[in-house]
């Protein structure tokens, strides 16, 4: 097979919105605004070997690499639209671009996502998406509007997929229903879409937990000149997770690191002003998805966490970094 | 340098126009549509090793990389506004990011196309851009609109930059002057924007030579759904190349692979009705840029090329393929 026939069988499809004005297939994909909208443009390289193993499932690898870009959308607030995707692959492996696709275009027909665009190329596996959302004029969600007072919630629970990679590296151990559910998270993150979509007029400041809680709120705060204090016990995490926090030295180290620093979790981090707090409540329930108040904003900068007798931790974890 | 002073310092930036609501620095980037216009997007992914050689230049690179890009938008007849920026890099390598982003911003500068995102990582090299470009709603240039008797047109000449690579594998020789003259046009094509922006309403049907003429001519002929007869001698090419063209059987069949299958001059091949020709020699005056008719669109399908004779060349060579 090809590059053309490889494009022709996997990625060409006749434009589906009335929208896309030119599709895949020409030099640029074409597309028509909605009046009164603004773009949310985004873009995400994955590396074999360093995002995913060698070897990694395939059809799981196409569900994550389209997840944490709508991931980045939800953060503003944008509705997803359109996607293009580049890939470099060390050969034209049919039965591996198959089961990619077939995770990529499961999400993106969830979401109604059209891919617009893309090129292949011969490399070491790399796949780079850019995915373009939709917002009403001035009503992104950006990291800079958090004011102390606001309360710091957090969507679904945290730490899980950072959990997955510490018992898969032999650090710690989880019994095999556990494993599995956390395995489940890491590997199938489920971009909050809705959740974005609803924040708009009601978040203040919001962001993905892609790096771990400490550095995301860290973000939030360095852009809106504030600081935050949260409490550890109000944060959201699986039972196996919150077992090791009462655990020992050891296993608490480990769960701290997951529950603060642990990227991959794709959870939507966002801060709203109190009087709010019930509109929140309304959308949890609408949407089934726990959103957790887990501090607050505050004048003073920096991060302060307090552990489960309210005294102050002395380090937090850093964010992951890819050049240290 | 870890990666978040990576980005600070070589890649975050102030939003320069009004239409920048959110730059680099958030989940996404949003900008805001001009009433009227579509917009073209592309994206293009560049691999050390196969795209561009290990060692190589990095200001060059960073040049050609961008350049690649929006000439992709100039055959759509978008002008470049927006461009996103993601890379696999070994190691945090400041001197390399400096002069890559030196080389990078001169060409973004040069058509105020403005960074808005990007992702940084480790990994084998590779470097993914996304550029947007803006367009009058319905005036995107495709390659679906050739119609039997328009003529075929190329901007400037083709197979310097094929010349330029057959010369440095040892294939064949040149003169120094024309070496250095071969290598600037591999190494810092000129994207062809103001032409392609000057052929909205002239042109039938456009495309970036890329992949060598007679493969991206196909393009045209196949989603026009028309064929085309070009004649050899019309190709405006180097002085170097046009005198292999008459040299040994060997050096006519490297010119000729050169001229018909070369790809990276990125020039603009395009197709407009008879008509029109006087518009498109005033375009070449204002740009001084030659724009060259090369034959012209038939109604049977295919492409036939005649030699310097009139006689058919019985075979094409094939266009560039990624996974051959």
């Amino acid at each position: 097979m090809n590059e053309f026939e490889l494009i022709a069988r996997f990625f060409q499809r006749a434009p589906r919105s009335a929208d896309v004005r030119v599709g895949i297939g020409d030099d640029a994909a074409v597309i028509a605004p909605t009046p009164g909208m603004e773009y949310a443009v985004t873009v995400d390289m994955l590396v074999e070997g360093r995002h995913f193993a060698v070897g990694a499932d395939p059809r799981r690898l196409g569900h994550k690499a389209l997840a944490v870009n709508l991931s980045d959308l939800a953060a503003m607030g944008a509705m997803p639209r359109y996607v293009l995707l580049a890939g470099a692959l060390p050969g034209a492996d049919e039965a591996w671009v198959t089961a990619f696709m077939g995770g990529f275009d499961a999400l993106a027909r969830q979401y109604d996502v059209e891919l617009v665009g893309g090129d292949t190329t011969r490399g070491p596996r790399n796949l780079c998406i850019t995915a373009i959302g939709e917002l009403p004029a001035g009503s992104a969600l950006t990291r800079a509007g958090a004011n102390p007072g606001d309360r710091v919630y957090v969507s679904g629970s945290l730490g899980d997929a950072a959990l997955a990679l510490a018992v898969a590296a032999g650090k710690t151990e989880v019994d095999a229903r556990s494993r599995a559910a956390l395995a489940h998270r890491l590997d199938a993150p489920e971009p909050r879409v809705a959740l974005g979509v609803a924040l708009r007029g009601i978040a203040s400041a919001a962001i993905d937990v892609s790096d771990g809680l400490a550095g995301d709120l860290g973000h939030i705060v360095d852009m809106s000149k504030v600081g935050a204090a949260l409490s550890l016990a109000a944060v959201p995490c699986a039972p196996s997770l919150r077992a090791k926090l009462a655990g020992t030295h050891k296993e608490r180290e480990i769960a701290l690191q997951c529950v603060l620093a642990g990227g991959d979790d794709y959870e939507l981090l966002f801060t709203a002003p109190p009087p709010l707090g019930e509109r929140i409540e309304a959308l949890a329930l609408a949407l089934r998805l726990p959103l957790t108040a887990i501090g607050e904003v505050t004048a003073e900068p920096g991060i302060v966490v307090r552990d489960e007798r309210g005294d102050r931790l002395a380090a937090l974890p850093h964010a992951f970094d890819h050049f240290r």
